[in-house]
């Protein structure tokens, strides 16, 4: 059975590095395209693959590229087991003593925003994320290597709608605010330092769907000083993601 | 003569849009691909051109994509005339009551990383960019593109090397602030809110070129806490121009 999840081919030397160096899951087989100029990456991504007894197949760089399911695969590729969700209500929980400070992708379409987004939250130190089952994207190949390794460290539960998934972190004690360009309320005035938080980011074109802005528990957008309509969702998701670890640090 | 700043061809809808909404320089064709699913932006950017009379080709989409030199230019191509860049000095001085917000790209190498950053940089009220002549990507249609319309709005200045660059800008007021992912200091702990300031950021692998970094009056990090080694220059850049913004309207 297809994992619903998705992110069984890995690509790109980033995102390989973190697969192998992670070790979260299984890794099938690296391929590597032949005759590339050495690298300190490559030369790490085959000392972990020999380190993990992962086989390493060296082909012509054209059989890598056929194979490859992004633009740019960076002569790097890796077929893995599977991502596995976890339950919603794990990722409600603290884990070693942190908070959960979660990401909801509620119909972000466009797999690099998804990646990018994904990458930033990470280094933000967001502990979880939640992907609608329908009408998302999953972690495809170029989610993956844009995520940058990112997939490897955070946990995903795949819910079936977004708009039930808040009802039942409200009542699992997470607090959800929605980033909507239009909204009046700033982000920057709400108190992100503690407790339990989602961050709850839209469709790059539409925003928040009507149901889901109407789960959060408050929706806030981050003020524009620009002649420019709006930002990109995934660097909208970024900063606010920022925001969060910034009122964290200054509270702990 | 070609400009040293490009920007001549202008791909995708949010930016071919911009160019003709602002009229900053005159656009001398646009193209759009036949058979198109009508869009509300498509009719806007055909309004715009028949009000400027600028004149509008519909053309079969292989020979848009021909002429096209990002991969996706959406059915819209306009050519324009190059954008002019203004002299460093100008970015210095406060306009409209507005200091400077200075963001200084030096050595970053990726158009997508570029545009991206432009874009973020214009909604957080950065008033000025500075480039390097050389070793830079120049405004080119992949620049333009994910940019989405902010080189329309913001004033360019080309330098011949970023370290003199820095100093002419301390002489005239200007606090440079480098981005450096293994700085110690905090971007947190600086005062952002007030005076004509300048953002540095370097190139995706390598940082800040020893010398830049050198000449920066500060030199601070983004506290990560993820596992991740870094976040994408263009979503740093992007975290500390709102970061500006948000001490400048709390200044305010």
């Amino acid at each position: 059975m297809q994992s619903e999840l998705g992110g069984d081919q890995v690509e790109g030397r980033q995102a390989v590095l973190e697969l192998l160096s992670v070790g979260r899951r299984s890794v099938r087989k690296v391929m590597l395209a032949e005759e590339q100029e050495p690298s300190p990456l490559l030369d790490r991504i085959e000392e972990l693959a020999g380190r993990r007894r992962v086989p390493v197949e060296t082909v012509p760089r054209a059989r890598l590229d056929a194979q490859a399911r992004t633009e740019a695969p960076q002569g790097v590729l890796a077929l893995a087991a599977a991502l596995e969700p976890v339950p919603l209500e794990d990722l409600c929980r603290p884990v070693a003593g942190r908070q959960p400070f979660l990401l909801v992708a509620a119909g972000l379409t466009d797999p690099r925003n998804l990646g990018a987004l994904l990458r930033s939250a990470e280094c933000a130190g967001v502990t979880g994320v939640v992907l609608p089952r329908h009408r998302s994207v999953r972690l495809s190949p170029t989610v993956a290597k844009t995520a940058a390794g990112a997939i490897e460290h955070l946990p995903f539960a795949v819910v079936g709608g977004i708009p039930a998934a808040l009802s039942a972190m409200t009542e699992l004690g997470v607090w959800s605010i929605g980033l909507a360009g239009e909204a009046n309320a700033s982000l920057y005035d709400l108190p992100l330092g503690e407790g339990p938080l989602a961050l709850v980011v839209g469709n790059e074109e539409k925003g928040l769907p009507a149901l889901v802005r109407k789960r959060c528990d408050a929706v806030v957008s981050i003020p524009q000083h620009g002649a420019l309509p709006s930002l990109n969702v995934g660097v909208a998701g970024a900063v606010a993601c920022f925001e969060v670890a910034r009122q964290r640090q200054l509270a702990r």
